[in-house]
């Protein structure tokens, strides 16, 4: 299969990329590093990428940004890069990336615990990841061409403690490696409107 | 308690009205109807009307617009007003209305149950309903002074199948006066990040 994996380079790009470049052709994207160049939250820049890459077999996305701060000092502000960025970002791959996919290839999206199990100063993430979580739901019964999507939902990953620990105490972290295999799950399994959970 | 009721005067709201304004005192509001005039997808309008309510006890959404189209014909547009509207418009409700807010008010948002259970068209409203259920879950622990926040995910009402039917075959319809009661858990209980799930 031709993968296109956005955020190639980032912590669970990077585990995603060595379980699949095994058996897949992986193409790497990032915002500034990899083979390709993207800023998932500007559709023009989305469709110029796949411009770039031509048809694929599947899409991962390992990217997305939000804002974390107390909610005592948010306001609607500070929701919008979550809403233009992880969200509409990762809605828009689809919305526009179906148009470049092989009959029966996948989309993967990347939500995580937070909407789960939630942390302080995590209100734009939770929001996000539910979002993300609900919309694949809810588009997979609609996608057509056998095209499939899916949404990954881990916990924190122990390559990303150095600098998230603080954040998730008493969380108990997961290895890389296993959140990558459910994201193999995702793009050579066949279900569809799936949200993974890697806890 | 005073109760603000924002949709007082639409199907899940009048059933709200009947439940709440036997035991409490209900403010209701409306876009162009009720006691007060409110726009949930504009801020000012949001500020404007806590201005002219006053503190309360309790604020209820039973409002909130998005777009319903099938995902073959969506683009990123098509998911702005659900964000603006019934997605941040409720965020808003919390975020400008806790100012005005009691110690220990509550506020409860309205989602529903298409990121459960999805139908055609409904990929916009699907991703809202996620967001606002992962929103409650962590805004409820970072609310200072006993505030408590809440959404209720009901199924399709009764009351809304002569409109609703055609989009919801095989569904089995609640009646509002049932949707009612998990607002009064909300209001009346004293739970918070819960999302009251009637089916
Ligand atoms: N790390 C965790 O423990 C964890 C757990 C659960 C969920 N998540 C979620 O998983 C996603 C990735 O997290 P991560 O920790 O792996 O991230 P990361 O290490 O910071 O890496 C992010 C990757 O995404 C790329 N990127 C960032 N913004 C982009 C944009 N606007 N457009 C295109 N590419 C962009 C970066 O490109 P460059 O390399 O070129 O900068 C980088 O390759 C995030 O949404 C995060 O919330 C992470
Ligand atoms: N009906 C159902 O079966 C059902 C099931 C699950 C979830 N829901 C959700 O519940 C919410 C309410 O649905 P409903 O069917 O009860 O609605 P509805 O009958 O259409 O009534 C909507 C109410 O909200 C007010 N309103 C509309 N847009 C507004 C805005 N931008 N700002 C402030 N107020 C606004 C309207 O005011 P005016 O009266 O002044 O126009 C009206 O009172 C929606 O988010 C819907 O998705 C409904």
């Amino acid at each position: 299969m031709k993968i296109l994996l956005i955020g190639a380079n980032g912590t669970i790009g990077s585990a995603v990329d060595k379980e699949l470049s095994q058996r897949h052709e992986v193409i790497r994207i990032g915002r500034t590093s990899g083979d390709f160049q993207v800023d998932i939250s500007d559709s023009a820049s989305i469709r110029a990428l796949f411009e770039q890459t031509g048809k694929f077999d599947a899409l991962i996305c390992a990217a997305g940004n939000v804002t974390f701060a107390p909610l005592g000092e948010m306001n609607a502000q500070h929701f919008a890069l979550g809403l233009q960025d992880k969200l509409m970002g990762q809605v828009n791959l689809l919305l526009i990336g179906r148009e470049f996919a092989n009959d029966g290839a996948s989309f993967t999206l990347t939500s995580g615990i937070l909407n789960r199990d939630p942390i302080r100063s995590g209100a734009s993430a939770a929001l996000v990841n539910g979002a993300i979580d609900g919309f694949v739901r809810a588009a997979a019964i609609e996608l057509p061409r056998g095209l499939r999507v899916n949404s990954v939902s881990p916990t924190v990953l122990v390559e990303a403690m150095d600098s998230y620990a603080p954040y998730f105490r008493g969380y108990k972290p997961v290895p890389g490696a296993d959140v990558a295999l459910a994201y193999a799950k995702s793009v050579e399994g066949l279900q569809t409107g799936q949200t993974y959970i890697v806890d």
